[in-house]
Formats: structure tokens, C-alpha cells, sequence
């Protein structure tokens, strides 16, 4: 493989010119939208539509006249074409943590008399978090978190489960949970699921409705690019919002809130999972990065997604001084997110000295190196700069200098 | 009083030139800074560098470089200085509803073996809303709502009240409870007091530790003018912090994030009531707008908000016409927030004509018509031109025009 060969897959990609409504700097290979994604340019001119016009002119007004009360809703229904998901189905609101915690109450009262919240060891774990929040809260006998490693999943499906809680993509090792298998499996033991799509929301295609979720949870500042701590945003399947109940009734859930009745009334729609008054500006900037994928066509996601990944493992494999990197990642783009990692030793100086060399990738505790590709703004040549920048790193030992040890407080 | 003392008033104004820092639009006299803070210029300028540049720009690495990661502590120490807060004690996080989830579940704790919650009638719903859902899913023997009426407060302080929550300044009439007083009362019977701050924070001196409270909450949006759904904040007294237990127990929450354990282990600090990743956008909003605040002296907020609303009380006075409008807030400003709340059977359609007229106030059901003042950017001059605008509305009899009663969906 050689560059003449990647300059031809940039050319021949369906999703090149998506790039251009990035604003992303020259002097950086990013590849870490994984964690934060890119700034769509929409959002720019959007932002300082709603922060002078909108709230500067028309000031409380706007929660009419620009429909900021519907935000909540619009968003969620942009969102909710992207993971498989019919209208009426997904709102934006709160963060993943506050949304899991509504999500798993839900599905606790559903199946009430099982108390079992079962999940794996290397969840992501805020979701493990949440857990243990309410299970302190509930007590044990009401809320009991079950940790089991992954590939024991199957097997400890038993009928005192009450919730399966599951991340689609593991945010360490980017392998992708078999969602229609693992759900269907649940459902035959009497299981409701929950799915967190943090790494997998705009990552790849996700068919929720089609695998019959019952609840799901993702946010918007990665692949969704919504900017830094964006949105989050929850799905809870049409067939349980009438038998469903969340604890965190803010007025925002209630059936009229503008009515200032003393007493709750929870919403009949999915606006019943809302809480507090949402944050306009942040939930705009989202608004507007999403439309970034009108017309974008999720299997052209995947393919370049899986092509991206197989570029830069062919191009590492041609490097023997990488051989220290051991992928800790799938091979099969199938079974796949849209990253790949690697651990070794030094993983955290590695990454600071490809942060030097204008390489964003991450570090993950405690030895791990993540690669995330963004198919609407990654290029081949992206791919090829950066594995060619960790050659240099590894060859020239740069690494090891002892300015790449220092600790950040965050990664 | 007529024009020329309206204009002496301005020129001494002590915080004339406050106004000066906000971008008003022209054509409005804006009293509604009590639901929708003005716009500080201040933001603008903020928020266009945080998107383009350290979004943009710097991407992830922001998280570190431009310190996303203390905004929550850093804008809460901002608004301890307001609150008569010391350092260590507020953090700024989601809303107002979820930051009342979080102290409730820390007071019930607190003050376990007790079981009221004990609130007024006409507390801002989502307050109320908020403990419904927690007694809810608790059950009504570990939490239990009792209302009363405002008067008897006092009365209802007996020893089965775990928590008095009540908010500082009513939300319909602006009147003012007595914070010192009541959160002794409560002590005195072993009760735990949380108190909302949402239309007293940035209207009025607040002083927390002064009157030795327990909890308190309140919103960025209002008097704080951090913008539409802006993020609020909450307060947990230091002699409370190592007791504590709150289940919202996401990962920003955390003795230490990156290290991604799973296991949780609450921070030892007012960080605890963290939970999911905070929005950086929202969040820097405030920030800069609280920079307004600097060198404010919040006696001299005090002096000018009891000035506008008198002014406002004499100029009403004057005007026959307007006897229709009856007071619904404390005639004395030391019993009073930084509002005037009028009844009459029309308030709807005659804050319709207001607003189309250029005057924002707003309406409150059932029948209240609700007018802010913002020390820090309303003049003796809006207080004037609103008087007028009203007098012209009710001499005219122009709300009573059939396109002012259509009802909107948010007012």
C-alpha cells in the first residue's frame, strides 16, 4: 500500500466531501472524535444566531417564536433516524448518567419483583455508577448490580435479571455487542435491555426498533458532534411509555407545565422523560451539528468506517517497530465499533508524543492506545499521516523522552 | 413625580452603567430578567472563542488546556460570592429539578428515621413535582410530601420533618421569606432546610452561611443571565459534605474519573454533586455573564431593586385606570424579591398588549401579571415607559381586542 493508493480511496470516497463542512485545523490528524467530535461550521453560524438574535433580541419570546420548547423533541426526532428509531421514540435531554438513571427505575418498576441489574466488568463506568447510585438508594433487596465479564453475558441470563445494561461498542477495546442476539435472548428470559450508545450513535448503523430495544441512552458530543458535553439524549421503545415511570419528574415531563398545577402529572409522550428547563444554547449547537448528516446513508458509514480501520492496521502491519502495539481490538469490522486500540507499555507517553506530533489519538487507563475514525471527516490520508507519525515515534524512541510521563488530569 | 425626577433617578444611580454591559435590543423595555436574564456582551465574545477556538481548534485537548474541566467549581465559586457563600461549598451542574433530586436524597439521608418533606402550596411546581417522583419511588413510608399554606410554616415545624424546602422568593407574588429565621426554626426541631434560590440569587443579598443553611439550589438563567436553560447550581453547607449521600452518582462525580474504575467512590468535595459530563458551552456562558457581577455590591442591587418597584408602585398610583390591578406582592421592598405580581381577570390579554406594545412582562396563571426588575440593566426610564404603556392599554381598552387572547404555549 502506498500513497498514490490512498489518495485514490480519499477520491473514490461517497463521504469525502462531507469533510468540508468541518471546520477542523490544518495543523492536526484528529482522531479522537470518538471522544469529542469535530465542530461542524453549521453550528458557528447557528450559535450566534440563537445567542444575538434569539436571546439578545427576542429574549424570553424566543421559547415561542423560535420554538426553543420543541427542542427537546426536534432533536431527539434528528437523532432518532440515525439509530433506527420511528418518531415519538427518542428526546434530547440531560446526560447519559441522568438519563440512565430514569431508564433504569423504568425498567425496574416494568419488572418489578426482579431486582438483578446485570452488566459487564469493563462497562463504561459511569453506567456501573449509576447502578450503584440507586442501589444504595433502593437498598439491595429492590437493586442489585451483577458484574460479569463479557463473553459470560449469554449464560447469566436467568429469570431474576430485571435489566440487562449494556454499551454497544466496550470504549476501551471498540468491540460491538451483538445488539438483536443479546436482546432477544434477554426478552426470552422476561429481560428488559438497555442500551448505551455512547460509542456507537453516528458511529454505525444501529437498528433499535428492528431489534426491538426496550431503552437506550447515547450522547452528543461524539460522533454526533455536538461540542463538548452536548445533549444526551434517550430512547424508550413506543410499547412501554404507557406503562413506564421515572423518578426525575421535573416540570419539564409534565403534562402542561405551563399550567403550574401543584400536583404531577407525567406527560403521555416521550416528553415525560424530560426534567428541568434544557439548556437552548447547548441543545442548539446540537440541533445544527446534526444536520450534517441529512442524506448521509449509515451503510456508507460502516463501510468506510471498516476501511478506514483496515487501512491502518495494513499500514502498521508494514512497520516492525510497531510490533509492541498489541491490538486489543476485533480484526473483523463486523464485530467492530469505529475505533481501534492498542496496548503497551508507554501507551500514555506514546500518545502525548503523537499529541506533540500534531496526532490526536487518546489514552485509556491503564496501558491503552485508542484510534477513533470519524467517516464524515477522517480521510485515508489521515490514516496514512498518522500511522507514518507513530513510525517516527517508536523508531526514534521520542516517547521515551521524560517530558511524555507527566500526568494530565484529564485524557 | 414626573419625567425630569425619572431622569434624576438614572443619573445617581450607583449602577447605571452596569447596563451598558448587556446587549438590549432598542425597541423593548425588558421586565422579564426574572424569568430570561438579558444578554451580557461578555458572552458573545465568549462563547464565539470557546467554539471556534478551543472547541474548533484545540478539540479534546481543551479539556485540559482551557481547564473545561474545573468550569463547573470555577463558576460555582462565582456565584458563592453572590449567595454569601463561602468557598468549597457550590458547584454549578445540570438543573434545578436533578440538583433537587440530588439534595433531597442528601437530606432523607441526613435526617434518617424522618419522613415529611414539608413545603408551601404554592412552591414552584417543578419543587414539588420533584418530591412526588422521589416519594414515589422511595414509597410514602421513607418519603412523604406535606403541603401548607405560607402563614403556617412555622406551625407545621414539628419533629417528624425531615426537610423544609422552600423557595426564598415566591415565584407569582416576588414575596420574600425570611431565611435567617425560618432555617433556625427548622434547626431548632432537627430539620434539614433546602432552599430554592431560583428568583432571589443575583435579585437580592443572599447570605447562606450567614443564616447557617443547610441545601440550597438555584438557576443560571434569571438574575444571573447565563442564558435560555442555562445550568444551575447548587450549595451543600461544608459541615454537611463528608456526610453526605447522593444518588446521582455519575462519573464527574468521582474521587477520580480517569481512572475508570468501577467502582464509585464519591469525591470528598462539593464535586460529589457532579454527575455526567457538564455542557462546556452552557457552562462557559455563565461564566462570562457572571463576570458582570464583579465589584457589585449587592446592597446597592438591593437599594435599586426597591426603588424601580416603588417608583413603579407610585407612578401606578397616578393613573385611575389602572385600580383594576391589584398588588399581589408585600407593599414593603425588605419583604419583597425583585418583582411586582399584579391580578386582574384580563392579565392575560393585557400582557399580550404590553408585549405587542414593546413592554415584556409576563403572565402567570391564573390570573397574574408579573413585572421584573434587573437591577443591573433596567432604568427609572423602563419603569416609566412601562407605566405609560400600561396606562395607554387600559385607557384604550386595547387588550381587550380579540387577537389578545389567544393563548400561547409558553408566556
Amino acid at each position: 500500500m502506498n500513497r498514490d493508493e490512498i489518495i485514490a480511496l480519499d477520491k473514490a470516497d461517497p463521504l469525502g466531501n462531507k469533510r468540508l463542512e468541518f471546520d477542523l485545523p490544518n495543523s492536526v490528524i484528529y482522531l479522537d472524535g470518538n471522544s469529542l467530535g469535530a465542530l461542524p461550521k453549521s453550528v458557528k453560524t447557528r450559535l450566534a444566531e440563537v445567542v444575538s438574535q434569539q436571546w439578545g433580541s427576542d429574549l424570553i419570546k424566543s421559547w415561542n417564536s423560535h420554538n426553543w420548547i420543541d427542542l427537546p423533541i426536534k432533536v431527539g426526532e434528528k437523532i432518532a433516524r440515525i439509530i433506527g428509531a420511528a418518531p415519538g421514540q427518542v428526546i434530547c435531554c440531560d446526560s447519559i448518567s441522568v438519563n440512565l438513571f430514569k431508564l433504569l427505575c423504568s425498567a425496574l418498576t416494568l419488572n418489578s419483583g426482579r431486582t438483578v441489574v446485570l452488566s459487564t466488568k469493563d462497562n463504561f463506568p459511569t453506567d456501573l455508577y449509576m447502578v450503584q447510585g440507586l442501589s444504595d438508594l433502593l437498598g439491595p433487596d429492590l437493586c442489585h448490580l451483577q458484574l460479569v465479564d463479557e463473553q459470560d453475558i449469554q449464560q447469566s441470563l436467568i429469570e431474576s435479571v430485571a435489566v440487562l445494561l449494556l454499551t454497544q461498542v466496550n470504549f476501551r477495546t471498540g468491540k460491538l455487542l451483538d445488539m438483536a442476539k443479546l436482546t432477544q435472548l434477554a426478552h426470552d428470559k422476561g429481560i428488559l435491555v438497555i442500551w448505551d450508545l455512547a460509542h456507537s450513535a453516528g458511529a454505525l448503523p444501529v437498528e433499535l426498533d428492528q431489534c426491538k430495544a426496550d431503552f437506550a441512552v447515547g450522547c452528543g458530543y461524539k460522533y454526533l458532534n455536538g461540542g463538548p458535553g452536548s445533549p444526551a439524549f434517550l430512547y424508550v421503545a413506543k410499547r412501554h411509555q404507557s406503562e413506564v415511570k421515572q423518578p426525575l419528574t421535573g416540570w419539564m415531563g409534565h403534562a402542561a407545565p405551563f399550567a403550574f398545577d401543584s400536583k404531577y402529572h407525567a406527560s403521555p409522550t416521550i416528553n415525560q422523560f424530560q426534567c428541568g428547563t434544557p439548556s437552548v444554547l447547548a441543545m442548539s449547537a446540537l440541533d445544527a451539528a446534526l444536520d450534517v448528516w441529512k442524506n448521509v446513508d449509515m451503510s456508507q458509514v460502516k463501510s468506510k468506517s471498516a476501511a478506514l480501520a483496515n487501512v491502518f492496521m495494513q499500514l502498521m502491519q508494514m512497520h516492525e517497530c510497531l510490533d509492541g502495539l498489541k491490538l486489543c481490538s476485533p480484526v473483523e469490522a463486523e464485530l467492530r465499533g469505529s475505533q481501534l486500540a492498542f496496548s503497551h507499555r508507554d501507551a500514555f507517553a506514546i500518545c502525548q508524543a503523537l499529541i506533540e506530533k500534531g496526532v490526536i489519538a487518546d489514552f485509556r487507563a491503564p496501558n491503552m492506545l485508542r484510534f477513533g475514525f470519524t467517516p464524515l471527516y477522517t480521510s485515508f490520508k489521515d490514516v496514512w499521516l498518522a500511522v507514518t507519525t507513530l513510525v517516527n515515534i517508536l523508531e526514534s524512541e521520542l516517547y521515551k523522552e521524560p517530558r511524555f510521563k507527566v500526568a494530565l488530569k484529564v485524557t
